[in-house]
Parts: structure tokens; sequence; C-alpha cells
């Protein structure tokens, strides 16, 4: 069965169990030529093939809600709903986003992107539903990692007092992102061995099919002591104590199998937990064998040699064999944030706490406090999740946490949900904070080596990758640096990060311009600042985040507290959210371009 | 035993059990009287006196580290280690704060103030003391509420990965903050109530002497069947199973038996929770009877009759009765907020979900998405703990939830830790976010009108309470409002708020002035910017807010992109953290002062 034939989920129902299987594997080859293509997340998608057919088999989407969290596993759903033509487009510019958007097609529920997000969500479209007498079902899809999150627990915590039908299929492939961490994986693990699901799986299927309702029909049943239903749906201690069935554990590959589960779970009229085993990557050899890597995958030939990411990893790997005070912390994001190398180098001094990034903020903030030189490795737009800790945890008592905040700026393919824009505005106002943004690899380098004697809470926010090396001055607290000067030129361009460097620099080839690298964001430099307000000057700043509450209001607010003589313009990204597009089109849309930097000086001239 | 004869832990270690009931009495008083004097959290901190001393005996600080979670239970720590005498200026300009804070005393081993950060505090700190050497101890004291938070959970989950001497004391009064909720809460109900716990204390006592160490050794004991200590320290499926130890529960009003337990859990070289149940205001009639009312109270007298919580409440009441799409949603503060009537006439369309604001902001999201229209009633400093989910999971894709942000700005006596004054900061530079201020009661129901109908994610922000109310304009989508022109003057003060509104009119008194009621904040009024952006103009912004990324830095991008012709000022907070003052001395301190206002007016003249 091609999946060209099903464009909708009303076309899946009329298939048979024989052609369900055809089906699966022609979506599985889908995807994997598209993503070989493109780049997107293999592994995930690859896993929850079957899972997600059978989901539209029993469920009526639009009208009930399937709910995949962070949503890199929703491929086949947008296969399946009328995108699998679009799904060449997958990640391209105007193409279809590698997350659900409501924007993009109704039979998705809801934005996702971030993890642990999807319980909650759950759990308001259920209530939703109640208030407004709405009859409809609903399915949170979510990963074994992302139950890391403590949001997905808070959620947890309420389905089960609330007790409306929320039916949570807990993908458990035990690999999540980076390596799975944490007693939740642990107890999983226990679940899984425990269980000894593998082979059961014709047992299972002929003790659904004589169950008239699952639920309190199964109960009814396991109390009259039919063992072998008590060996395969045992009641699980940890959900069950918080008011939530637990059913499971199931082979997340067997669609008649898990058809059977969902129609019965579906009648259930209060929250039950289905555990699914799935291999991530599934049918696809490398993924299975190497899915930490092939996880999130770059388009072919994409990865780029001049990565951030690479100069912390090796840098921190170095210091730590120098300064025993040195630790890495990251959330999940080992690989993608440059760390794999030192956590293997020093895996006492490593700690990956999963999805928890509002842990991670504070447990760093107790390092610094007992003496260890904390360093948390980050993305930008997971940070946002202990934006409460970087105030209340580190910056009140100025605990000497470094931030290593990567995937700044605009991130491409990732889309709206991922956009790091964010960073410098959440942080420039907290009290305490210093802001670092390095325009290369050596610079960033630096930087760090400054953050080793630097006693109090630190941001070195940088994006994917750099263009190339530059000589540099030392780095000197509060003081940027000057890259281009022209002595007859009376515009001084103020550089935030390599981005905007770039571009200015190449403007510079068009026009007299003064370069300024500002490596410090905050402090910025005031006497550099004084220096240049002189009348007829042109200043404008560059940076790769949003405007509002960014370093150019920030420069302006100075100026202006200072009697502005000079004329200000600050290049950013405009007030609306960046949608999937490449980086450089992102960017460039948002006038961080050669072209619209020299429109603008000579709208100032 | 007189409080005042104990000035230090060590001199607590000198005494015998019978002057340590003695010296628990006398704190007992100490607390009650300057809480009725100061304000302060009362009922928290009777419930945790023998428990404090108990600790104080048997841990030796500040070598080793008792982290309290959200620290309103304190004061017996605090009166414990040298601020017995000191504890006259509680809450008072200059005095000792009502939270630890390891700038008062080198006794507060960390910050705290927000809910659910122990935990991770204190796997911090142990992580240190490995890394570093130190034999030191951690114990982390939670109260039952702030488990509900998923920071917690995060950290129990990496606190039973870890395995490292952690002990975890729950404190457990079924009663937190307001009524608890969740699936965690009723767990924990089942726990106390199967192991019967009251009337047992002898037989613990004499249970726990004869155990040589607790531990290896008790669980050697169970398994030889000794009925009693089955009982009584039964293992604990769901903390066990996350590979936490559990032992309790305990009486936490027993000083000897609480000292027996801890020298015993001291000697663990993993992960404990010892469960404790106390009585929130043990002590004091009124506090055990009205536990929530009595959970923090202003100082006598201090309570003001124009609250917008009262505002929000009653408006929210009777919204509720005309719209049936219409829900209310708090985080563990519904009396706060002002939501306590709504929630008793609406009960089934009002939720609280407990200290966790990050679910509680996603779920509203999918309310909306669901056809609901629901208000989560929260603090500004609480809400930080919701940034991500507001910028993903709301305006992402614009999410009609609408934020009720009470306690903005300066919050007097509660200080650092709880100061609404980012708000302004983090919500601006969110795209699709409309912000707006009301500058009294009057105002703050007519926006909440205009709410019902606005189809966009929304926040309305405001302090505890206002002045008098005066006459209004209707709410016009983003314009302001005239609230005393004079066409001979050529100054303008923007006011975001009624403080700020209070202090513009007060100095209209003395100087020729327009004052403008900046409802607005997002978007704010172009147009009227436009019409006073002229040369010999003066523009003042006044926002009880940072002024990083505030309203006047706003303000000053638009005026700075048009063409500045006017001159600009903006009054708001500086760069750093505001400690424990009365509001009017913190708005002072800020500028946020006729005196200051009259002043900058004179600079730019």
């Amino acid at each position: 069965m091609d999946y060209e034939k099903v464009t909708t989920p009303s076309e899946l129902k009329r298939l048979n169990i024989n052609e369900l299987d055809g089906l699966c594997a022609s979506i599985r080859e889908r995807i994997i030529n598209v993503v070989e293509k493109n780049g997107g997340h293999l592994s995930s998608n690859l896993g929850t093939v079957e899972l997600t057919v059978a989901l539209h088999y029993v469920y009526d989407c639009p009208k009930d809600k399937i709910v995949f969290d962070v949503g890199h596993q929703s491929y086949t759903h947008k296969i399946l709903t009328g995108r699998g033509k679009a799904f060449d487009g997958l990640r391209q510019n105007g193409g279809i986003s590698g997350f659900p958007q409501p924007v993009e097609s109704e039979y998705d529920a809801f934005t996702a992107g971030h993890a642990s997000t999807s319980l909650s969500v759950a759990l308001g479209f259920a209530e939703a539903a109640k208030q407004t007498g709405e009859n409809s079902s609903v399915v949170a899809v979510i990963g074994d990692g992302a139950l890391t999150g403590g949001m997905a627990y808070e959620a947890l915590n309420a389905i089960g007092s609330e007790q409306l039908p929320v039916t949570i299929v807990l993908n458990d492939n035990n690999m999540s992102i980076s390596k799975n961490v944490g007693a939740m994986s642990k107890y999983l693990t226990r679940l899984r061995v425990s269980k000894k699901y593998v082979g059961m799986k014709n047992e299972i299927k002929r003790a659904v099919s004589i169950i008239p309702l699952f639920g309190d029909g199964i109960l009814h049943l396991m109390e009259k002591g039919k063992k072998l239903l008590k060996r395969i749906v045992l009641s699980n201690k940890m959900f069950e104590e918080m008011g939530i069935s637990y059913y499971g554990p199931f082979d997340g590959h067997n669609v008649g199998e898990l058809i059977d589960i969902f129609e019965q779970v579906r009648k259930k009229k209060s929250p039950a937990l289905v555990h699914i085993i799935t291999d991530k990557g599934h049918g696809l050899k490398s993924a299975v064998t190497d899915p930490e890597h092939s996880h999130g995958i770059s388009s072919v030939g994409a990865m780029s040699s001049n990565d951030f990411s690479a100069v912390l990893g090796e840098f921190l790997t170095d210091a730590a064999q120098k300064d025993n005070r040195v630790m890495a912390v990251t959330a999940a994001m080992a690989i993608g944030t440059g760390l794999e190398k030192f956590s293997t180098a020093h895996p006492a001094k490593f700690k990956d706490v999963g999805i928890a990034e509002e842990h991670a903020v504070t447990y760093c903030a107790a390092l610094a406090a007992g003496g260890v030189k904390p360093y948390f490795a980050v993305y930008s737009t997971f940070l946002q999740r202990g934006f409460d800790q970087i105030v209340h945890d580190v910056c009140i008592s100025k605990h000497a946490v470094t931030f290593c905040i990567d995937r700044a700026g605009v991130v491409g393919a990732d889309g709206v949900t991922h956009q790091g824009v964010f960073d410098l505005s959440y942080l420039l106002p907290i009290p305490n904070m210093t802001v670092m943004c390095p325009t290369d690899g050596d610079e960033l380098r630096a930087m760090l080596e400054f953050s080793l004697t630097f006693d109090a809470p630190l941001a070195v926010r940088y994006p994917k990758s750099y263009v190339v090396n530059r000589p540099h001055n030392p780095i000197v607290y509060g003081k940027w640096e000057d890259v281009a000067t022209d002595k007859n030129s009376l515009t001084y361009v103020l550089c935030v990060g390599g981005r905007a460097l770039d571009i200015a620099l190449t403007a510079a080839g068009d026009k007299k311009l003064n370069v300024v690298n500002a490596r410090f964001v905050k402090p910025f430099d005031t006497e550099y600042l004084d220096g240049i307000n002189k009348r007829g000057n042109i200043i404008i700043t560059m940076e790769d985040n949003v405007r509002a509450g960014g370093f150019g209001m920030s420069v302006l607010q100075y100026l202006n507290s200072k009697g502005m003589l000079c004329k200000f313009a600050s290049i950013a990204h405009d007030d609306k959210f960046i949608d999937n597009r490449d980086i450089s089109s992102s960017l460039f849309d948002s006038g961080l371009s050669r072209e619209n930097l020299l429109n603008v000086i000579k709208s100032l001239e």
C-alpha cells in the first residue's frame, strides 16, 4: 500500500491489517528518502510509524486530538493527514515544518517543539471538551526522555487529580535525545525487563481480543485471576499511585496489536497510560545502532567544521584537566552542545540531567556556591525554561555559573519553536548578569579562558557556527574591539556576534565604515560609546535577537541618558515570530544584510 | 529555656531534652509576638519549630547545609543562628529578611523565596562536597505543597540517579499555601492515613532506640520480621522506585524523636526521604483552624481595601455567570490573587493546579485552543517560571489566554526574591503579546471587560493595591488616556500603572504637566507619541519595572526610529536587585518619587 494512496485518515480506516503493514513500509521509505535529502529527525520518526498509523486508525482527527510531545516524531502523522506529497518540502523555505503547526494543518492539534508540554496540552483539551460539551478524545504521545521534564510531572499530577479521560502513550525507546538519565529512566528499564514483553505478542493479541471492555472489564478479569493478563497488564505502582491506570508494555511496532489496545483504551472515562516499546530508527540499520547521532541530522553535507560547540567541548575538556573545579552540565544536549568528548574524558565531572533545565540551572548555582566552577551548556531556546532560576537562584546571590548558550539567533530549519532570538532580551534585564558574544571560535576560547577567573554569573552566547577565525585583542571586562577602522568615516557599526560582524565587514567593502566587535553586551563599553557620541556620527547596532530588550535598545538608552549627539539605528529582528526558513533567508528578512545595513546608513546620512 | 540564651547552634547541642522542649516553647512565643507586629509567615514557622531545633541539634551548620525550600519556614533557624535578638526587625527596612539570605548569615545556605528549588540546591551542594572532598551533610526541608512543582521532581529524578547522601525532610502538613492539590497530595494523604502514626510515638521511640544503624541495619531488622518496624518504617513504593529510601511518617512536633531519626539518617551514604507530619500553626489556635489565612499575614492593620485582587475576583465571578467560557486558573495562590470567592461560586470552572506555573500556562493555552476563555491569576515573580511556556505554547499560536499578573512592581517586605519588577521586560519582547496596566480598580474592571472579547494573548499587570478610583475613558486597543492636561506645558509624563500615575499627579501640583495614563504598554499609542514628538517637548516615562527592556526603552526606540525631536528620560528601577524595604521606600530609592520626577524634568528643561 503506497503512502500516496492515503491522503486522509478516513482512507486509512478502510485498509486491512496487511495493507496497514504495507503502508507502514511505504511511509518508512518516504521518511528515509526525504530526511536524507532535507535533514530532520530520522530515528524518532522511524520509531513511531506503526504507533501513528494505529492512532489514526482508531481515533477521529481532527475532532479527536493527538498531541505529539516535542513533535519531532510527527512525520508519519503529517504524511497521513494530506501532506504525503508536500513532505518533499520538509524543513525547506516555505515547506512544511518538522514540528506540528496548527497553522499548517487542522490535524496538527497544537504547536510543539519544546519537550514535556504534551500532557498539559492534553489535559487542557480534555477540560475544554468537558466545558464545551464536545465529545472528543485526547491522546498525548510522549517519549521517555520528555518524562524527565518537571512540567510533565506537574501535568501528570493534575491528570491524576482531575480524572478526565486523557490517554498518555509513553513511547519508550530508552534513548530519547541523548543518553537517557535519571531515576525515572532506570525505573522504566526495570518495568521493561521485568515484564519480558518480547515474544509475547501473540499471547497478548489473543488475550486482548477476548476482553469485552478494557478497563473495568480487564480489572474484573484480573481479579478472577487470569494469570496471563496479570502478567501483561500489570498495574504499575508509580503511575497507579498517581491515579493513572497503567497498561503495558506493548510492542510499538505491531500495528494490529496497537489498534486493539487503543480501541479498548478509547472507551475509558479516566486517565490511562499505555506504555509501548519502540526501536528508535526501526527499519534503518544505522539509526538503530547509532541512534544518538541519527536523532537530528542536518541535510547531508551541511555539517560545518566551524562549530562553536566543538570549541566549547575542546576547551572544557582541557580546562578540567588543569582546573579541578571545572564541571560541565547539560540538559539532554551533550552532543549538540559539544560535550561528548568531555563526557568520556571526565565522566565524574560531567552531568547530563536530562530534559530538566530548571533543575540544571539551580543545581549549577549550588555547585558554584559549593566551590565548583560549573558550565551549563544549553540551547538558547531551551534556557527559556530556566529564566526564573537564573534570576532567583543564580543572580541574586551572584553565583559564578557560566551559561554556554548555543544555537543563539535564528536556527534555520528547526523553525519557529527553536529560534534563539530572545536570550539577550531575557538576560539583559537581570542584575548581576554579564553577557558576552564571541564572533568566532578563537574568541569563544578566549572568553572561556576569561570565564575561569570570572567570579559572577556569566552568559556566553553564540549561534551554531562561525565562518572564519580572525585575530583578536585580549578580552578586557566590558571592553569592545575595533575590527575595521576608517578614520574618514563617521559611521560606527556595533556588531553582536559573528553573523552581524560578517555582514558589516562585507558592507565595509562598499562603504567607509568603522566596524566594532561589541563582544560585551552587558556591561557594554560606555567609554567607547562616549567617544563616538558626537554630532555628525552615525551609530548602528546589529544583533541576531529581537529588537525589544536587546543590545540596540540598551545602547540607545545609554546614549539618550548622556545626551544624544549622534544619530542612531538598530538592526535586529522585528516583533514577530520567525518561521522555518534557512538561516541566511531569516537574517535577510529581518534586515541583517549588507543591503539593509547600507540602506539604513544612507537613511541617516 | 529562653531563646535568648541560645545564640549559636553549638549552644543548642548542650541542652537536654527537657530544655529543648522549653526552648521550642520560647521560640514559638517569640515568633508569634514578632509576626503579629511585623507581619510574615506565621503558621508555616510555627509548624517547624521542633523540626528546626532537631536539625540544628544533629547537624553542624554552617559546615553542614540545611536548605529551606521557599524559606518561609526559616524563622526558628534564624533565631537559633544568632538572630534571636535581631528578629524584632523581621521584614523591616534594614532588618532581617523573611527568607534565607546568605548575605545575612553564613548559616543561610542558599537564597530562597520561590518554591521547589531546595532539592536541586541540595544535590548541587552534595556534588560540590564530593568534588571538593568536603565532608559535609546536606538536608533539604521541603513542604508537601512544593512537591507539586515540576522542578522538585526533576531534582528527585537526579537525586535518585546520583545516589549521593542527600536527606530530604518532607514537611507534610497537607496544607501548603492554599489547599493542596493534585495526585501527589492524595498519595501522601493515603500514606499518612494508612500508617496511623498518631499515638505511636512511644512505640517508635522505643523501636528506634534499639536500632544500631538506621538504613542497612533497619532493613536487616525488617527482614527479620519485626512487625512494629515494618508498620512504621515501611518502604514507600513511589520514592523507593526512584532510588530514594523512605522513612516515616513521624511526628514532626516530637523533638526527641526527630533527633533520634536524624542522628541515624545522617550516617547514611545514599539519598533518604524523612516524612514528618506537622500541624501548620502548631501552638496557635487560630492558625491551626484557619491556616490558609494565617499563612502569610501582613502586619496588623496593613490590609488594604483597595486591592486589585478583589476586583479581579468579583469580575471573574460575575463574568463566569454570564459567559460560560470563562475559567479561572491559579497556581496555589487562590486567596492572594482574589479567586477565593470564584472557587466556591464556580467550582467546576476553577482550577488550582498547585505550585506548577509551567503546567498552568500551557494548560491555559490548550483550554483556549479548545474554546474556553481562561484567566491565569498569578504573581509577577512566579510567572517567571512560565516564561518559556508563554513564548512557546501561548504566543506562537496566539491562544487567547489572559494573564492577570498580581504583585507586579515592588512588593515591600517579601523582599528581593519576590519583586515583580521583571515582567514588562520578559513580556514585551514576545511577539503577539498585548500588555495592559490599570491604574485603579475601575480601570482593571474595564480592562477585564475588554479582555472578554479580545481573542489573543493578553497580560494585565498590577501591584497589590491602588489608592483611589478615578473616572476613565473607555478602553480602546492600543490607546492611552489623558489624565491631566495643561496646554501651557511642554512636558508629558507617560505613566504605567497607578503608582506612577499618583506620583505624576502629585508633581503636577507643583509644576505644569501633562499626565498620561499609558494603559497600553504593548502595543503603545504611537499616534499619541507622534503628536508629542516635537522640538521643545519633554517626554518622561515612569514605570515600576526595571529599566532594561521596559516601557521607557520601547518608547525611546520608537521615538528614535521616527526621528527624535523631543527630549526624553525614563524613570524605572536601576539594574540591581531591590532588597527588603517597604514599598514607598523602594519606589523612592529608584527615583519613582515626586522629587525625582521634578528633578528629571528640570535637568531636561
